[in-house]
């Protein structure tokens, strides 16, 4: 069924739309109040992602409060690595903190390719409850860590500055390396076409830790299980963003996706040039969304000149941070729908 | 007193030299046995650092046993903070945690400009018995934070990923923002000449968070104050690393200074385009001293082959990583030397 509001669809096929459709990385979860009342209620952030019907709730709490043109499924690319075998737990303050990590190839042999219909079947049953709360409104965007980064974290076993214990086995042993991310790859394969079936219109992957990596590196390790998956996956568009990847741009053009996500540290022109006939989403300093409403209105404007209204998905450069008034979401999206 | 080994001082100068110079970010302290030797026997990082004759030793433990062509006096950038009245302990797993911060004009006014020959004299009491026990062999380096990484440490109160706090400072109150931003230049500029007053025959402005403001911010905020320090200091060559300011690098070459520092992510072949003629120094991933011997002795020799070897000091193009085997930073060395 085609949503009603489709305008993200359309630019992400590159087709023209009346108005420049926006939404928010990490709309769904942590700025709303409306959120924090039912996260309150849970013992853990892991409650919340692996309960359905929460889940859902707060996916859709964006869309009604927010007005946002897609909802994006409430959930976590280390999800991932959980379904694997690596399970994790988040610690306020610190972040994700793993029960295990994975450095050695007796590690690795121990994962699991998993099967997303049992291990991740919380994430396909709140899509579905999601699709059909939404009835056809907006578009719903599935998403997946890429291999890369969720590697990252099975590595080093938390966030981390440098991530030098996953770095290290790039150097020590890329055949490890590798043979992790093809596990991650195909587990990332199977678990988007499961959110597709169940329902989410377009996949995005995100390559958080792209920008830690030499630009060798990155071309080496990281692009290839993202070409996978981009080629793999031809049922709806796909959005690859890529933080930080400045090198690695010009390749990063030549996938086999859709949309490319560009950070608030890219110049919008390299990149607008860079990736062609892509379509390009992003890049407000998400900081702007704390600065007085003349300042945020003005940059607003300037992003989307710089953009191009044609082929372009206004977003942030990065995650809503936690503490932002949803005032200044709700202007900065009121903004992007009157231009 | 010319130093017998001045590779480091004539290649920031531009001059030719007969080899390539090396040293490395962070070689004072963190990856020797010596070192840790020292540091355990005491109750805390900030001890080590106001302990000149302790600093000093730890300063010239990498001459001696690494072998590198310059001494990097051993102290933190965050010595500035804590001398103008916003002090921090080091806390380990979490890096420098802060007694107070500086959000508010109040806390602003009660910042004092401070005076290296009382507030700082630890570090040049450091300096002083270090060129004394030097006794001309290799220049010694001294070092400053830039202003903008400074007060980003300063209005957040700690390490972070994001630096919200301080950014947000940018944004709803820039007057604040530079009315620190000049305090903290004004501190740094007594501090550096003190500092090259002492001994100093070369000084480091280390812009480590450089990377998470958007060009516009950086060109805003960040650069005049460097630009300030670089116009003040005339005594010695004047390096700059902003790490991560890729957008910003091309207005960094236009800086007063003789040297720029690469990270591990820039594009060698554009710094050098960009950098004219200026010297570079960098830029070996942290990480490939991990690597087998093999690998990094051929990473060594491709790096110098496009650095070139002129107008060139080689370095990590990152601070050394706690977990470093010693060896595999002598064989770097050793290969540089031998190239």
């Amino acid at each position: 069924m085609k949503p009603e509001n489709d305008l993200i669809l359309r630019a992400a096929r590159g087709e023209k739309t009346e108005r420049v459709p926006v939404w928010l990385m990490r709309q769904a979860g942590r700025i709303l109040p409306e959120y924090r009342a039912i996260r309150n209620k849970l013992s853990s952030f892991n409650e919340l992602v692996e309960t359905p019907e929460l889940a859902a709730e707060v996916t859709l709490q964006p869309v009604d409060i927010l007005g946002v043109d897609a909802a994006i499924i409430f959930s976590d690319i280390l999800v991932v690595p959980e379904a694997m075998g690596v399970g994790y737990k988040m610690v306020k303050g610190k972040g994700p903190v793993f029960h295990s990590t994975v450095t050695t190839q007796a590690e690795a042999d121990k994962l699991r390719i998993a099967d997303p219909g049992s291990e991740l079947k919380y994430v396909t049953d709140a899509i579905r409850i999601v699709k059909k709360e939404l009835n056809g409104r907006v578009p719903l965007i599935g998403f997946a860590g890429a291999p890369w980064t969720i590697f990252a974290y099975m590595a080093e076993g938390s966030g981390s500055k440098t991530f030098s214990a996953a770095r290290k086995i790039l150097y020590q042993n890329p055949a490890l390396a590798q043979d992790v991310l093809n596990k991650v790859t195909e587990t990332t394969i199977s678990y988007l076409k499961a959110q597709i079936e169940a329902g989410a219109d377009l996949v995005q992957v995100f390559d958080s830790w792209a920008g830690i990596l030499p630009e060798q590196q990155y071309k080496q390790f990281a692009l290839p299980a993202i070409e996978r998956i981009c080629e793999a996956i031809d049922e709806v568009p796909v959005t690859v963003f890529a933080k930080g990847a400045y090198g690695a741009f010009d390749a990063l053009a030549n996938l086999p996706c859709r949309t490319l996500g560009v950070d608030w540290n890219m110049n919008i022109q390299d990149c607008r040039k860079a990736a062609g006939n892509k379509t390009l989403q992003g890049n407000l300093d998400p900081c702007l969304l704390y600065a007085p409403d003349e300042d945020l209105v003005a940059g607003t404007q300037k992003m989307v000149s710089a953009f191009g209204k044609d082929k372009y998905i206004a977003n942030l450069g990065h995650g809503v941070y936690p503490d932002t008034d949803p005032q200044k979401v709700k202007l900065f999206i009121e903004t992007i729908k009157t231009l």
